[in-house]
């Protein structure tokens, strides 16, 4: 389960002078998510804190709302070539009364969609999904706060140092107080790694906190954040148009290009206090 | 069909001062695939070059070889609730006697994964789709060549310049040729773009080729590389473990970290003289 990271023999150029070395790259391998024994789906993410990633992942689709949801996780007994558990399936029971995933999580986009699909369709699909809006949220974080998270960040990942090869997120309180921080080859694997923490720590709805991401927002960063109740995304890349308009139908307050001392506030500009 | 860029009011601070302005943003809506009307994945990707993104899709996933395969590609008639049409639905009509992918991709992992999932059981699942081996080429690339593409990616990225949130792709040739460059919000679409304007310029295999991504390479994208015989796949930052396992196995040249004057050269070695 310490395969973060996997040692390779390379050859290194600097200019038109090469030499052979050891260098530390990131680990990826495929996880596969079960629902009760049926396959939901696979993500190639870098292995560990897999029990999280399955909790963030089904409460991010809605699957679940929090830890009672789910009644046990464990990985199965499947081996590799070698004989050995690969530790890359995962089975998830959830607790009684709790409606199974329809096969196919894209699936949600036509059953709300009777117009082909379009940026309304992904959108509505989330509003029918959430459970817990941020938009009543009255959290608010000060800039000095905001602006001291990407080093926060960069400071806890402790595997980017050695490969320059992972996406970070990190949850913090609106303080800047460090909650976790998550590492792995998919920003979205990572984003889920922690809010699968939070599920794992009842601490969701995540009133009153801020989370952080090492690169761009996408519509589907604000979707998890939405889903987990976060009041305020902020990246420290672009963010998209749709996770803008996701951000503003959900009341996230979406903070984008956060870096040294200037951020852009792309939308609840009121939660950000000067 | 040209929105590409999306333009929203945003807050924008510098130390604790702010302002208002008005951002353009890099568009990000659904594209839904569908093959002989019946849907097939949906992806989030910025509009446009979307018939080059269905193409190379379907020929990274190994449903078609290259453009005979395809009879037509058109968009559906679905529209928004403005009435107007999305352009984001697309459905392409395979050639007769080609086999219809089957529903969900990742399937494949299952059909060929005897152990549960596990890094070998993805390669070989590769293996068994690819037509088009880059092993056998003998395309070497001077390592000052290597060294200009990043900056001749750059200087073709036309959306990137106005949003910052977009990841490019470029296909040039073993003596650096330009020969196409593609921007999307998500780093597949842009690859997937790239390969898509070569399977509708009759330019598959893509033999003597170089791949540039401005950003990192996963297991995803050496797939990709490989399904449409790219012999040298180029990236700016880290490549992960799979990705070299992949690279390796498939015979393709991969070069990470390539910045400035100095590279890593993952696999293939060969390929890369000084």
């Amino acid at each position: 389960m310490g395969r973060v990271t996997v040692r390779r023999p390379i050859v290194t150029y600097k200019g038109r002078t090469s030499r052979s070395k050891v260098d530390a790259l990131a680990a990826e391998e495929p996880l596969e998510l079960r629902v009760g024994g049926k396959a939901l789906a696979v993500t190639m993410r870098t292995p560990g804190h897999d029990v999280e990633l399955a909790h963030g992942f089904l409460l991010s689709e809605g699957v679940i709302g929090g830890l009672e949801d789910v009644a046990v996780a464990r990985f199965c007994e499947g081996t590799g070539p070698d004989g050995l558990n690969t530790y890359n399936v995962l089975d998830v029971a959830l607790a009684d009364g709790v409606a199974p995933p329809e096969a196919g999580v894209e699936r949600n986009f036509y059953t709300t969609s009777s117009c082909g699909v379009c940026g309304k369709a992904a959108l509505d699909a989330v509003k029918l999904k959430t459970r817990f809006s941020p938009a009543a949220d009255p959290a608010t974080v000060d800039v000095d706060v905001l602006c001291g998270l990407p080093d926060a960040l960069r400071a806890r990942q402790k595997v980017f140092a050695s490969t320059g090869g992972l996406h970070a997120a990190g949850l913090f309180t609106a303080s800047g107080e460090s909650l976790v921080v998550r590492e792995d080859v998919g920003r979205h694997n990572a984003v889920d790694k922690v809010l699968g923490w939070a599920v794992l720590n009842n601490r969701v709805p995540l009133t009153g906190t801020v989370l952080v991401v090492s690169g761009r927002a996408s519509f589907e960063l604000v979707q998890k954040a939405a889903m987990a109740g976060v009041p305020v995304l902020a990246a420290v890349s672009a963010p998209s148009s749709l996770a803008a308009e996701l951000a503003e139908e959900q009341g996230v307050t979406l903070v984008g290009f956060l870096r040294g001392d200037s951020m852009n506030v792309y939308t609840g500009a009121g939660r950000v206090v000067a």
